[in-house]
C-alpha cells in the first residue's frame, strides 16, 4: 500500500505565524494600526493569505487577545498550592502584578483596548471569564460556595481586581515618577496593598 | 495724552485656541497623532502660528494635560466639607470615580499615556503633584501630620489611588461586560470598594 502523503503543514503554520506577526505589528505600530495587510507583508505572503484563517483583522486581534488571557491564566495558576485561602489570595495578587509588570503589552491588550465585536468571538470571552474565575474560586474558599455568598464573592472579586489592576496601571504609568515618592514606599507598595486587602476581608462587616 | 492702543488680543486667544483644538485633535485621531500642523489646520491659521506659543507638539500636549489635572483637582475639591476624615475620604473616592466616568479622555491623558519629557514641563508636574496632595491631605487628617506618619500616609495614598484608578479602568474597559456580573453587583461596586478601604484603614495593623 502506498504511503499516504500527509496534508501540507503550511496552513497550520500560517495560522500560528499570523498570531506571532500580529503581536509584532501591534508592538511596532500600536493596536489601532494592526491590519491583515501588514501581517501578510511581515510574513512575506500574499495579501490574501491571512484571510484563509482570519476573516477580518478583528478575528486575528481576538485570537491574539485570547492567547494573552490563556498565558495570563497559566501564569496565575503557577502560583503554587496554599492550604490557607488568604495566603492563596496574596500569592494570586503577587502573580497578577508580576505578569502586568513583565508583559505590559499583553496586559494592555487584555484590559486597556477596545475589544473586537464580542458576539463573533466566543472563545475570547470564554478565556477571559476563565481568568476571572481563578479569582472567584479563591474567594469561594474564603466565603463559601453557597448561592447566598455569590454576590459577596463577586463584589470582593471586583474590589480585589480593581486594586491590583490599579496598582499595575499606577506602577506602569509615567505619573508615579513625578510624585517623588521615597524608594522605600515604592518598594513596599505591593505588600502594603496585599495587607490592606487582607485586613478589609478579615474585618467584621 | 493720546490713548494707548492695547496690545492685540490675538496672541492670547491663539494660545488658548490651540489647547482647545489640540483636545479635539486628540479626541478624533488619538494622542499619538497629535501634531501642531493639525492644530493649525483646525484653527485655520498658518502652520507656523502655533509655534509662537508652543515650541513643540509635546509642549502643547503638556499644557493640555496640565489643564486636565487642574480641572480634576477642582472637581475633587468640590466634594464639600466633612468633619469626619473617613467621610471626607469616601467623598473623595466617589468624586474621583465620577470624574473618571464623565471625562474618560481627560482621565486617560493624565494617567494612561506616555508623558512628554518631564524636565521641560515643570508646571505639569506641579499640578500633578498638587492633585495627589489632595489625597495625602485627607490621609494626614487620619494618620496625623508627624514626620513618622509620612510613610504610612504615602503607602495608604498609593493603595487608595490604585484602588479607585483600578475600578475606573475596570468600569471604563470592555472586559467587564463579558463577565456577565449581576447588575446589582455592578451597582454596588463603588460603595463596596469604599467600605473595604474603610475597613482596611480602621483595622489594627
Amino acid at each position: 500500500m502506498p504511503k499516504k502523503t500527509p496534508p501540507p503543514a503550511v496552513p497550520l503554520e500560517l495560522r500560528e505565524a499570523c498570531v506571532i506577526a500580529a503581536r509584532e505589528v501591534i508592538a511596532e505600530k500600536g493596536v489601532e494600526n494592526l491590519s491583515l495587510r501588514d501581517v501578510a507583508r511581515k510574513l512575506g505572503v500574499s495579501h490574501q493569505a491571512p484571510y484563509k484563517h482570519y476573516p477580518s483583522r478583528d478575528h486575528l486581534l481576538a485570537e491574539v487577545m485570547r492567547r494573552c488571557f490563556q498565558r495570563f491564566a497559566q501564569h496565575l495558576d503557577a502560583r503554587g498550592q496554599f492550604d490557607d485561602p488568604k495566603e492563596d489570595l496574596a500569592a494570586l495578587g503577587r502573580q497578577y502584578l508580576s505578569y502586568a509588570r513583565e508583559h505590559p503589552l499583553e496586559y494592555r491588550l487584555m484590559l486597556e483596548i477596545p475589544w473586537p465585536e464580542s458576539a463573533e468571538h466566543p472563545d475570547l470571552i470564554r478565556d477571559a471569564v476563565h481568568t476571572f474565575d481563578i479569582l472567584r474560586k479563591v474567594l469561594r474558599r474564603l466565603h463559601g460556595d453557597s448561592a447566598a455568598s455569590q454576590d459577596r464573592v463577586d463584589l470582593d472579586a471586583l474590589y480585589i481586581w480593581s486594586t491590583v489592576h490599579g496598582l499595575a496601571g499606577v506602577m506602569n504609568g509615567d505619573c508615579i515618577d513625578k510624585l517623588k515618592l521615597k524608594p522605600k514606599v515604592l518598594t513596599q507598595a505591593i505588600e502594603h496593598l496585599i495587607k490592606m486587602v487582607e485586613l478589609g476581608l478579615a474585618a467584621k462587616q
